[in-house]
């Protein structure tokens, strides 16, 4: 840490602990201002604006089984978010929170909407137990794509979430290689597989798993098992990140895509914030790679930015709470007898 | 359960399993949906409008030197929130909730404000390790007026919070005599006690506590060690549960409050969303009584609703959620393959 650092880190301290309130008392909301500031570099800091960023995309894997929804879902929830009927719609509402929704690459025909963002890769990936899912101008373009995006941003917290039937298996496979554990450590139900269909499902992503070596660099496992909408979404918080928007990241995939993007550039680490402590098996490891606490456990496994919505109250308080508080000084209240 | 409420159970649960996710995904948001649907008695159950209503009083036992601060910080706090600067009124303009100070019974002269509800019952309590706190007639008025304004309140959800040095001993005392435990067990660092401070309190509470028998009633409790805050909170429970408010249940003093209010009339209990899980030692207990399991936990300590009204967002999006998702059927989205 810099000098400048040091400074900023006693000022800031100090500004925590000159509000009406016994020090520490107000907990994990005091650290959350803290990260705020950080990221924006003032003690002013402000998460006023909100925005939500949903990137769908096919897996080839979803056509193997790994799946207890269709494929053809995905498209479906697509015409869902943009009709605003999703679970993502009705919380970003409750927050005034604007929802764009992106094509990084559904099965089929590309869809026709006016308000459908189209950065289509592809036709959904190749099925990544036999193949590599993507090539590398794929996952180029991909990673592109999120960065741009991501760095458009102008609300002052960013919330990513994706859509993808099969996308908790490829996420799974993503963290097994970047973290070199075995895959199985990190596999759960996704949308409800029942007992049998767990297992079929950890069969199968061990069988993805074999076709490379236990540890790959970040770019290689994209490739091979990434999503095009979890690889546009690690760019996109590469992008948010460079340009200071407070990075909300949801549940096990975007934790896994945020992940990825920590790979890629260890910098993005200090603009992220996280939301929401996913039900899904596997989401505690990477977590605890990213040495992340998130705020929220409230047994969900949905996605689509779901979690990263719901917090968004948290960081907007947290904010307020060190730009409008007021000192002891001020206020004329008596500290500790 | 009468038929009527069996029948409005298949259909609350028909319509969460109809939302376009997969079943249960949404974990606790969907028993909070429910949990409002409940109170409100519809399928469409709205939470739109939050309130914050702050119940400040002293305690005599505060000068036996149970609490790291002066008793002059109540009247100084209450300053504080009329004239919007404590973290209580920050947090509720994070979320457009209208706040009400309440002086229940704060020590010295009446305070003169125009914002200010005076319903003093008295200049603070007498010192409860020495006599009872306050006489039965002094109970009366504090539960009183507590039933009336929490029966006036408008809003959706009501939060309600409290401001009095020295309360957390009287909650702890409360719900040892109400569960029939050692005071010991219930008693925390309050507002940042250290070693030494909290034996102090251990042994200063034990002392109060060996005046009464091991199990008290509820108003024997409170007119023995309650707080004119602490009571009328539990009256404003009571009043906002009866006409059907969501009441959200802040942290230590307010679950003790809730407790006080359970014990007056069981029915209010399902009106109650308890929103966090306070770092203050004994709050876990008083939880379990309730088999309440808070929305949030973010160790935070400060009273004031501070906790009620970050759990709001969670409130308004569930009730949202319910009332606004599409269902599978009317987005033409497909179930598990």
């Amino acid at each position: 840490m810099d000098q400048k650092d040091r400074n900023f880190e006693t000022q800031l301290a100090a500004a925590l602990d000159s509000k009406t309130k016994p020090v520490g008392s107000l907990g994990r909301m005091e650290s959350l201002a803290a990260t705020v500031a950080r990221i924006q570099g003032t003690l002013q800091p402000r998460a006023e604006t909100c925005s939500l960023t949903i990137f769908a995309g096919d897996h080839g894997m979803a056509r193997a089984g790994v799946s207890a929804f269709p494929q053809a879902v995905t498209r479906q929830m697509v015409m869902n978010f943009l009709s605003g009927g999703a679970a993502a719609n009705v919380f970003a509402r409750s927050i005034d929170a604007n929802v764009q929704v992106v094509d990084a690459g559904v099965v089929g025909e590309p869809i026709d909407h006016a308000e459908l963002v189209d950065r289509r890769v592809g036709s959904g990936t190749r099925n990544a137990i036999e193949q590599a899912a993507m090539t590398d101008a794929e996952l180029e373009d991909a990673i592109m794509a999120g960065i741009e995006l991501g760095s458009a941003i102008k609300s002052d917290a960013a919330c990513f979430g994706e859509m993808g039937i099969g996308n908790t298996s490829s996420a799974a496979l993503l963290a097994a290689k970047l973290l070199e554990r075995p895959v199985g450590d990190l596999t759960g139900r996704g949308t409800g597989l029942d007992d049998d269909g767990l297992s079929r499902k950890v069969m199968l992503l061990e069988q993805a798993a074999k076709r490379t070596p236990a540890k790959l660099d970040v770019r290689t496992a994209l490739a091979e098992y990434g999503g095009f909408e979890i690889a546009m979404m690690a760019g996109a918080v590469l992008g948010a990140a460079r340009t200071q928007r407070v990075v909300i990241v949801d549940g096990f995939i975007a934790t896994a895509a945020a992940l990825c993007a920590r790979e890629m550039s260890a910098e993005c680490e200090k603009a992220l914030v996280f939301a929401h402590r996913s039900a899904e098996a596997g989401h505690g490891l990477i977590l605890s790679a990213l040495k992340a606490d998130p705020l929220l456990e409230l047994d969900m496994r949905l996605g689509e930015g779901t979690g990263a919505l719901l917090a968004f109250p948290l960081v907007r308080a947290a904010a307020a709470m060190l730009r409008d508080m007021a000192s002891f000084e001020s206020a004329g209240v008596s500290g500790p007898a």
